[in-house]
């Protein structure tokens, strides 16, 4: 691209480093914000830098926090028992938001990808096992993405953890709900046939 | 959502004022910031500081520029006589892409639209005229959208320079090189038959 200014362009190649945004979207991106008040401009990029000097991690749970320990981990009201692990701080958003858990998480922050070269020290899997060495936890739900990269996961913490006297599950696999039988693909659909639970179960 | 940081909410609420940005894009996009090293999200939030602060517009031309005058308007090599009016900075760009054009630029800074309380002083349309008065100015080419804000604002342009003794141009309207015509819509393709033009012209 032709730019007029070498202070546009410099902002458009910062926006188009993220993740999905090409350089028509950091163009258009960048234009509004030089529409807005100077104050606005402000308050977004003051919000970024104060995120990423003074963000935090939970000391147990390694999610993204304000405080030492997180509101989750520091709750008198959650089941510090039962530990579900989860890839990142979207996830733990996400069962949230079902209001169906009530025990504590354990921030992976990421998972094992040889291809990404990523591997189990660069991820919080020493400081999940310390955890259980201290006692107190009954279960560990894996809850990771069914990928490649998340069966791989799942399979390294089993290996890792199945000697601790733990109970350690995975979320159910299935067809979701309202999905139609159709459209479902062939592996999940054969699984969840091999997998079937008796009636009961579902209305318990 | 169920943010679990103060910080990382307010993050997430600027990215998601920006056009086009839900929450869920937004929240990808400050979680891959917030991965990024200290330095690489200083560097984006300064590009975009320094792009708002120390910005100006050409005081001939007002397209985006690093000086008080741009290298269009500063340029001994583009025809001076020749101004080619466009909404914003984005159309001077895809015309210097075509290494078709060779005059200079008035930038409007938006169209006409009364749905959107964009009346004509709040566009450099004063400014084009001044530029007229001033002599030296040959021909005017409204490059503007084929729109009904780009027509309300050609017709008023129009209305305001037609007793200058200026050529007054609009860019060709028909069918794109390369496009079909059974995909072109109708408007487009009657148009294009009732302002045909000779052979000859298309060759020249």
């Amino acid at each position: 691209m032709n730019f007029s200014s070498k202070l546009l362009e410099q902002a458009v190649a910062e926006f188009g480093r993220l993740p999905g945004v090409g350089q028509k979207t950091a163009l258009r991106l960048v234009l509004h914000l030089l529409k807005q008040p100077q104050a606005d401009v402000e308050r977004f990029t003051t919000a970024l830098d104060r995120l990423k000097r003074e963000i935090r991690y939970c000391v147990t749970c390694y999610n993204i926090s304000d405080n030492a320990i997180c509101e989750i981990c520091a709750s008198h009201k959650r089941d510090k028992g039962l530990v579900c692990v989860v890839e990142d701080t979207r996830d733990v958003m996400a069962i949230e938001n079902t209001n169906q858990y009530h025990g504590v998480y354990h921030v992976l922050g990421g998972l094992i990808s040889p291809m990404d070269g990523v591997g189990p020290s660069d991820l919080q899997i020493d400081s999940l096992i310390r955890r259980i060495e201290a006692g107190g936890v009954q279960e560990v739900i894996l809850a990771l993405s069914a990928t490649m990269e998340g069966d791989t996961t799942i399979f390294y913490l089993y290996k890792k953890l199945k000697d601790f006297g733990v109970q350690i599950s995975t979320i159910a696999r299935g067809i979701a709900f309202g999905g139609e039988l159709e459209y479902v693909d062939e592996v999940t659909l054969g699984r969840s046939i091999a997998t079937r639970v008796p009636y009961e179960r579902n209305i318990a």
